[in-house]
């Protein structure tokens, strides 16, 4: 419906236009009733709802109203599937259509900066492109229900640890290269209808009161349509927030923010325009959520289940199938090991928490799906504690021994992982770790399956023959489970985050969580795989991985042009055949490298995937495309995207450790990076520019006559010496070692000559 | 002799003033012939002089007058032995008083943060601890002969890679704590009459106009008395340098830079007492040269011949001796093998190549050592070329096969490593590698001698049986590789950095060299075994490794006090034990761990070492005093070191990796941390703080009344996140999430409240 918002504006008095910009309550915008503008809810996200009883507040977390727990997006980015993401997301806007919520708060797009940050669960990856595409088909399932989203926790909030106060140090280029980049494309893509600041600051300014990142970055450059809100409590002082493009506060501050508006505005601290600009996006939202509200809208909670149980099975990586144990045949006996199996962690603590319309027990599961075995149960571990229980793990060692294979559930328990705080190591609980290897002892046949949000680490790997990382699955866990276990469906999803031998060897391990209120981001852009590959520090799963029960061939990888300027696009495409026995889906990584670089950049960076479905012998071609972005770094001094011209090696990876098939491109830089030389540019620097190099060159032979540099014997011990102390001495060293021949005065007047050539 | 250098400075003109700060030539400094004050020379060392003839400069580099040439620094350090490295230096200072040189160059601190760094031979450590007391005892042997030192370079100089322009990004802690630490001890201790600045650019200031470097802390803080000569060439602007603390640019500008002064003190923006303070001190150490120059003097070439085979045998570190290989024996065929045993690699390139009173073949020294063995040879490869040569392999294995035990001599040769320029890997040469692999074919006992300036990579190790790093030996070379092959001396150095697996592995190496003129120090305070430690990953050999042909046995740690305020020292006792049948010298490590820190501190740092000799059962208490440096970190804020009041461990090693007593000692600050409360400040800050816990407390107690945060089930499943929350909210979240209770203006009061109590 077409609205004159900015004349609905002109209508309201100073105080309305400040209410309009922080909450009614908990979990309501603020309406004006005597305008016709509605009070509209927003409701915790991102996997499901968490719409809490009118009057709610943050208490009484786990009492919501039921829906549908999908898995948690740790998993769902191991699908690498957009099309499975976009799916659930349209079933979530559903979900908010019949409960009367107008935005559903996320997805989260941080970044996995350590295995160790307790709301790891509720992100995707270690990588941003992977990161950006999954929360863009989020948004988009989500909001093609007429619901808004909230891309969160906008930005480098990546810690639980002191979150509201910490500060997090991060150069530009990391920022833009990872931390930002995460959600640069969801955000030009997909069009949040809102984005949530975060808790945190960044180099100094808190993200609720930072101009260059809500403003500047995110709406001037990005294209950001949509209204900012605080992370819940986020705000720190009002004023400058709004400034900085915050607008609005959640929850209600009781009119405290609303009065510090009204305030400054009337002693001139504050421009009217800025609070009316505000109240404009944030009425464009509320409109949008009214045009597309949807009356008596329902939804099929059994359809949602079952998409939740697909979900799930995309978000499981099998991670060892030694001796091809799994699948699991479907009779003898099976001994159900671990209290998981009927009690199943299925999603993470926090805001994030649903309360599910239903939940599968993946005991039940196992049995439904294998009537003709002979499926029995141990407990092996008390859930609420870490405690061995010598009695449960004697009981879990029999039913193992006198079974002919035996399935341990294992993992993390709810208090493990959660926002709010970090865990402080990646081990699984003693309890766990003890069942394992008691089991591992009467019982060689053995599969763990893990139920966590984030890595753990595995000194018991070399015990078990299967792995299945379960990520946290959702309410339909239980039957994915068991799909996969049986084969009734293949694995198909692969890590979106690396696996380390040892919390130790992550790269943010020095300097995480920080010292006080300040982390800093030491390590740069060598984030995740990004880190291992450079520091050849062997994962015990990389980035990429993921096993199948068949197997996938790759052939004729094309670039559809070698030559190209960075203006233009290039296209990979790859030959995929299924050739195993049984129906699979097969994740084709593109990583990218540029093969000389100035500056200091990653061995592979992902720059490209598709999932292919693929029949027994079945051959597909999958075709990707590049762009700019592709080949490109952030450069500081440019303030812009850059490609250096030269060669850049394309690669096909089955994961990020094993490239099955490279190809090299030349891209072109349509931009020319303008140099200046001043007396400290190096000969070695000025000899590398074809228009200064024969200058250089005659000035140095007629300097040179009689100086030390002028008679270097070449096959002399310290020739390579010299020609290095030349290639790196600044111009004004001539004027200091050979100052007859070259004064000062002549130096100032070479540098100006070699500038005009320069200039042209 | 007493002189009143003010008053001759009052006789000057100003051009001759700004005159004395610079050189005359490219060696010696400006006298003033009608006021008697002398031209002195100075002499590019460390580890020898290198003195060139008359009128010449950094050319004709490998000509100069004999002199005794010893092994260098990063040989030198492996001994760990402070007597020797004094006696190294007074021998030094004896040449120079032969050669009329007041003034030797070196010894060099600066830090090996790379192992590809190209002048890594000619420093000490990794460890800034080991390196200072290493420079001090060479500074105090030279200077006990009257003869000047200039500790170099001054500072963060730490690649060869644009030396000359490039800008070490350094935070000020890791610059406190390890860059300049390893400068401050030697400063403080042994006061060299010079320091030399670096090339290099710190923080966007050249260290050549740095004033905080060149006097804040270098004389203010440190106390140095003497000048600060610029490295040669290292002046950027003339006058920049002075203001900042430069007195004397070398070599001479030819009057340039003298130019530059006189013009700055004439049109004022130069003060004539910057320049007179210059003076002075200039003077101050040109009559210390004349009043300490000894006449006539010369000195026992043989007797620093052998005196350079003492410091040689203890610069040399065993690294593996399987099976005993070690010590040969006298007799039976020994096949030695490899080009370097009759050219050897004794010293590195650059500035400090010794032209030497003689030097031994090391074929000939394992002659005369055995006189009773069968000693035959091969070259094995062609020092001059990469290439394998199949021949001279051939003859190689022949020669080993015919043999009871090959000795191969390999390492890097002379192009490999170099001032002026970094290795780009640490691979010895592709024909060394070839002749390892080659000869352990034929001949399973097989002993490796290394000589090379600085770590290699080893993917042959596994190849042999016997390993010495020899370093670069210095003339004397031979004899000391043959008195440790056979046994005639025990070996006893330990590395004084660590050797990696894999480059890769280096703390440095996402970082090194950096991009352009940029280089930034993101591993921090985690160079070398400080880093290995915390990261977990394995090295070849770590830092203070080196086997003995004897053993040792550790026992009886004592701690003089278990608790000491940090004005007071505290001593460490140790007994150890020969308990071998070969005399020996052991190196006695001392490592100090902070078990619980505010702020990120390394697992283990070195602070104290000594180096016993002990006959076949004998036993000796090994005694090291711990002052508060010991115990402290480089505190921004206090910009002061500082010791927080806990518990430290004490470790006794035999190297970085190999700890065998441990104890812990409570050391109590003296000084108190002012702490201020903020609208940021979190309640789990405010709790920690004994004085405002029950404050806080009642407080809460007060607005939480009715509020989300009065009624957490401490026993449901969210306790743990709801915990976590409040100890992470800051103070003004009160006022957000519960402002009916805790208005703006109740925070701010209650703010100025918590900080009276605070100021007491």
């Amino acid at each position: 419906m077409a609205r004159d918002i900015r004349q609905l504006i002109d209508q309201m008095t100073l105080e309305e236009k400040a209410g309009l910009c922080s909450g009614l309550d908990f979990w309501h915008l603020k309406g004006i009733e005597r305008l016709g503008i509605p009070s509209i809810m927003v409701t915790d996200g991102p996997h499901g709802l968490r719409k809490q009883a009118e009057g709610a507040d943050h208490l009484g977390i786990y009492d919501s109203v039921k829906a549908t727990c999908f898995p948690s997006a740790a998993g769902v980015a191991s699908s690498w599937n957009r099309d499975l993401i976009e799916k659930m997301g349209a079933a979530l806007g559903e979900e908010c259509q019949a409960e009367d919520v107008a935005v559903l708060l996320g997805p989260g797009a941080n970044m996995k900066r350590s295995p160790l940050c307790g709301r790891n669960f509720e992100y995707f990856s270690e990588d941003p492109y992977l990161s950006s595409e999954m929360a863009a088909h989020h948004i988009q399932g989500v909001q093609s229900q007429g619901v808004g989203t909230s891309l969160k926790h906008f930005a480098a909030n990546n810690q639980e640890h002191r979150r509201m106060s910490v500060d997090a140090i991060v150069d530009e280029r990391t920022l833009r290269e990872i931390y930002l980049a995460s959600f640069e494309n969801a955000v030009k893509k997909s069009q949040p209808w809102t984005v949530m600041c975060s808790y945190n600051k960044i180099n100094g300014e808190y993200t609720a009161e930072n101009k260059k990142l809500l403003s500047d970055i995110l709406r001037d450059e990005w294209g950001f349509a949509g209204f900012v809100v605080s992370d819940w409590g986020a705000v720190n002082e009002r004023v400058d927030g709004l400034k900085a493009g915050l607008e609005l506060e959640m929850p209600s501050s009781k009119g405290q923010g609303d009065r510090k508006i009204v305030e400054a505005v009337k002693n001139g601290t504050l421009s009217e325009d800025t609070l009316n600009r505000a109240v404009e996006r944030v009425l464009n939202i509320i409109f949008k959520a009214v045009d597309h509200k949807k009356q008596d809208a329902g939804y099929d909670k059994e359809a949602h289940h079952q998409l939740a149980r697909e979900v799930a099975r995309e978000s499981m990586v099998l991670l060892k199938n030694e001796d091809g144990i799994l699948p699991l045949k479907k009779e003898g006996s099976i001994a159900v090991i671990g209290q998981f199996a009927e009690k199943p962690r299925y999603q993470g603590g926090g805001s994030s928490h649903i309360n599910p319309t239903k939940l599968e027990n993946i005991l039940e599961e196992i049995r439904t799906s294998a009537p003709g075995a002979n499926v029995t149960y141990a407990q092996g571990y008390e859930l609420k504690s870490d405690d061995i229980d010598e009695q449960l793990i004697a009981e879990a060692k029999e039913a193992a021994a006198q079974a002919d294979v035996a399935v341990l559930f294992v993992g993390l328990p709810d208090r493990y992982e959660s926002e709010g705080y970090d865990r402080e190591h990646l081990n699984i609980p003693a309890n766990h770790q003890a069942l394992i290897e008691a089991v591992s002892e009467v019982q060689p046949n053995l599969v763990v399956v893990l139920s966590n949000g984030a890595p753990v680490v595995m000194p018991w790997l070399g015990r078990v023959k299967g792995l299945l990382e379960a990520y946290l699955g959702g309410q339909a866990l239980g039957g994915a489970i068991a799909d996969l276990l049986f084969g009734d469906v293949n694995p198909s999803g692969k890590l979106a985050e690396t696996f380390p031998q040892d919390v130790r060897h992550n790269p943010s391990h020095l300097n995480f969580p920080g010292e006080g209120d300040r982390v800093e981001y030491r390590e740069g852009i060598f984030i995740g795989y990004r880190y291992y590959d450079m520091k050849n520090i062997e994962p015990l799963f990389p980035f990429g991985f993921g096993l199948s029960y068949t197997t996938f061939e790759y052939s004729n990888l094309q670039v559809s042009k070698k030559e190209i300027q960075d203006t233009e696009t290039v296209e990979v495409s790859v030959k995929v055949k299924n050739t195993g026995k049984m129906a699979g889906k097969e994740i084709v990584q593109l990583y990218v490298r540029d093969v000389k670089s100035e500056v200091i950049r990653p061995e592979k960076e992902l720059k490209g995937f598709e999932k292919v479905d693929l029949q027994p012998g079945e051959e597909k071609t999958v075709t990707m495309v590049l762009d700019k972005r592709a080949f490109a770094y952030y450069n500081v001094d440019l303030k812009d995207w850059h490609v250096e011209t030269g060669q850049f090696e394309v690669m096909i990876g089955r994961s990020s450790k094993d490239i099955v098939l490279q190809d090299t491109v030349n891209v072109k830089s349509s931009v020319r990076i303008k140099k200046r030389v001043h007396r400290n540019t190096t000969f070695g620097d000025l000899m590398a520019e074809p228009l200064l190099a024969p200058i250089v060159k005659e000035m140095l032979a007629k300097a040179n006559e009689g100086s030390p540099f002028a008679s270097i014997d070449e096959d002399s011990d310290a020739a390579g010496m010299f020609e290095a102390m030349m290639k790196y001495m600044p111009l004004r060293a001539m004027s200091s070692f050979n100052p007859d021949q070259f004064t000062e005065h002549m130096l100032n007047e070479f540098i100006e000559q070699l500038n005009k050539v320069l200039e042209g």
